[in-house]
C-alpha cells in the first residue's frame, strides 16, 4: 500500500484527500496516516493540509523497491525489484535468484556495492548514496551466441535514458561503455549462465557514475559523472526508471529478428568512434583503420589504409581511440 | 595426516609399523593412534599387530576427501576435494565456489544429491551410499565455443574409467551418455558461466550409477547401474579417482588443438550409435540416416539416404536409435 500511496500522490496534481486514499485501498484513516509517516520518515516530503489532503513536495533520491515500484510501468523489466542498501555485487545476487527461478526482468538494485566487479575480475568502485548499481536477469528462448548483442542494447538503452532525463548528450564507445565529452560514465557487465546450447539465464550489470561530485585521482582522466558533467544531480531512481523503459523497448526490437538490425542508426548516431581513427588492438597483431560503425551482429567495421573493411569483433579485441580515452 | 597415513597403508605391501608413521609425520605415537582411530571409526579395517606395526585390510566404500585424496596422484584434476555427505547439487556448489575463486580443477563430491539435476532443469535421482556425484570446476582459457568438446571429453573418460575399473565394456550414445549394454550408467551436465566472449569457469556435473542393485519401474527401460550389469561392487572412490586420471590427460589432449581429433579413434570406438540408423530429431525436421561417427568439432556425421552426410551439432537436435534406446 506504501508503494501504492506513493504512486497516487506522485501521479496527482494537487492535494489527495485522506478519504479518496481510503476509499482507493479500502483501508482506515489510521492506516492510510501510517504510511504516509512511513513514508516520511524514508525522507519524502509530504504536506498535510486539513480539508484539502496530501501532496508530495519533495522526493528524496532514493533507489528503494517502493520508490522504483511506483515509478515502473514496463510490461517486464523491472517487474520484480530486490533493494539492498548493501551488497557484495548485483550481478552475484541476480545469479542467485536465477539459480532460484526468479522471472525474466526481474531486477536487483543497491545503493552501495562491497565487490562491485568489472569485466574479467576488475573492480568497480561503488560508494553509497550517488550512483546507481543494477543488475537485470533475463531468460531469454535464443541461443547463447545471440545474446552478446544483449550488451549493445543495454548500452544504447542507458545512452537515450540519460539524454531523456538529464538532456545531455550521451555517446557509446564501442562495444557497450556509455561516455559523455569523450569520459566513461557506466560500464556494463553481462554475464551468462549456459548448458552448451541453452541459456539458463542472463544477467546484465549496470554501474553509472551519477552524482558523484568528484572522481578520485587517475581515474578522473578517463571518467566522470553525470554530475560532473552537467552542473546538477539527477534523482537516480527516475533515471533507473528510464533506463529500464528504453531496455524494455530495444530488446523487444532484437528479439524480433535477433539482431541489431533495426537499432543500427540509433546506436551509430551514439557511437563516438564514427568516423574516428582507432587502434585495434587484436593479439594477433594490431592495426589501425577508421571506424565505420556496427553491423548487425555488433561487429565494429573498421577501415584500413588499403581500403579495405575488417570486421572487429568484441571478444577478441579491444579498441583504443588515437587521441584521449575514446 | 589422517589423509597422509591412509596413504602409506594403502601403498604399503604388508605392515608398516608405528614408529615409521611417527618418523614420516614427525609426530608421537599417541598422534599416530589417534589418526588410525579415526580411521577405524570411518570404516577401514585397520590391523593393529605388536611388533609388526599396521596394515590396511579393507576399505570402506566412501568417497570422502580423505579416501579420495589418499588416492588421487594428479596434477590438477581433483587438486581440492569438497566433500559432502548430502547437497542440493554438485554443480551449484560448484558455481559458488567458482564465484569464490576456486582452483582449476577443484572437485565437489556427494554421498548424495538433493536436488540433482539433468540437463534443462530436469530431476536426477540421486540416493545415498550407492552412486558417484561429483563436479569438476574447470578454468580454461579458451573461448566460449570451444567448451561445448568438454562434455565430450568427460564422457569419454568415464567410459574408459568404467573398463579400466570394472572391467566390463562401456559405450557412449552420442553426445554424452555413458551405456552399458544399451542403457545409460551415466549423465553428465556442463554448465558455463561466461561474460560473451571470456569463460569465468566451466563445471561439468557428472553421475554414474554404481552399486545401485535396483533401477526404479519405468526408468529401467532405458538406465541401470554397473552392479546390475556386471553383477559386482565397484569401489566408488577407486572408479571416481580414475574418472579424474583420465580427464586431466584427455583435457589435455583437447587442449592442445582445440578439438577433439586427437581423440576421435577412442570416442568413435566407444559411440554405439556408430553404424547404427539414428533419427534425428530436428526441430526443422526429423530424419534419419546412418549415424558414421562424430569430427573434429563433436558433431555426429549422418549419411541420409540420398548418400548425402548432414553434420549435427549435440545443441539444436536429439539423436534416437531407431531399435531401443540407443
Amino acid at each position: 500500500m506504501k508503494t501504492g500511496i506513493l504512486k497516487l500522490l506522485r501521479e496527482h496534481e494537487g492535494y489527495i484527500s485522506g478519504q479518496e486514499l481510503c476509499r482507493q485501498f479500502g483501508v482506515s484513516r489510521t492506516a492510510v496516516w501510517k504510511a504516509v509517516n512511513q513514508l516520511k520518515e524514508e525522507g519524502y516530503g509530504i504536506e498535510a493540509v486539513q480539508n484539502k489532503g496530501y501532496r508530495l513536495r519533495s522526493n528524496p533520491d532514493v533507489l528503494s523497491s517502493s520508490e522504483l515500484k511506483s515509478r515502473i510501468r514496463n510490461q517486464w523489466a523491472g517487474s520484480s525489484i530486490y533493494y539492498y542498501e548493501e551488497t557484495g555485487s548485483t550481478n552475484i545476487d541476480a545469479k542467485r535468484l536465477g539459480e532460484e527461478g526468479a522471472d525474466h526482468g526481474t531486477v536487483v538494485v543497491a545503493d552501495k556495492q562491497n565487490a562491485g566487479r568489472g569485466r574479467r575480475g576488475r573492480t568497480w568502485q561503488s560508494p553509497a548514496g550517488k550512483d546507481i548499481y543494477f543488475t537485470i536477469l533475463l531468460r531469454p528462448r535464443f541461443l547463447p551466441d545471440k545474446a552478446a548483442g544483449l550488451t549493445l542494447v543495454m548500452a544504447l538503452s542507458v545512452a537515450q535514458a540519460v539524454e531523456r532525463i538529464c538532456g545531455l548528450q550521451a555517446g557509446i564507445k564501442w562495444p557497450n561503455d556509455v561516455v559523455m565529452n569523450g569520459k566513461k560514465i557506466c560500464g556494463i557487465l553481462t554475464e551468462m549462465n549456459v548448458e552448451t546450447d541453452y541459456i539458463q539465464h542472463v544477467v546484465i550489470g549496470v554501474g553509472i557514475n551519477v552524482n558523484l561530485d568528484e572522481m578520485p585521482g587517475e581515474i578522473s582522466r578517463t571518467a566522470t559523472s553525470i554530475l560532473l558533467e552537467s552542473g546538477k544531480e539527477t534523482a537516480r531512481a527516475e533515471l533507473l526508471q528510464e533506463v529500464l523503459a528504453r531496455f524494455e523497448e530495444n530488446y523487444g526490437i532484437y528479439e524480433r529478428k535477433l539482431d541489431l538490425r533495426d537499432m543500427l542508426g540509433e546506436y551509430n548516431g551514439h557511437l563516438v568512434n564514427m568516423g574516428k581513427q582507432v587502434k585495434v588492438l587484436d593479439p594477433k597483431g594490431e592495426f589501425e583503420g577508421i571506424a565505420r560503425g556496427i553491423d548487425a551482429s555488433g561487429e565494429l567495421l573498421v577501415e584500413t589504409q588499403d581500403g579495405k573493411t575488417v570486421k572487429v569483433y568484441a571478444g577478441e579485441v579491444s579498441v583504443r581511440g588515437m587521441y584521449g580515452y575514446v
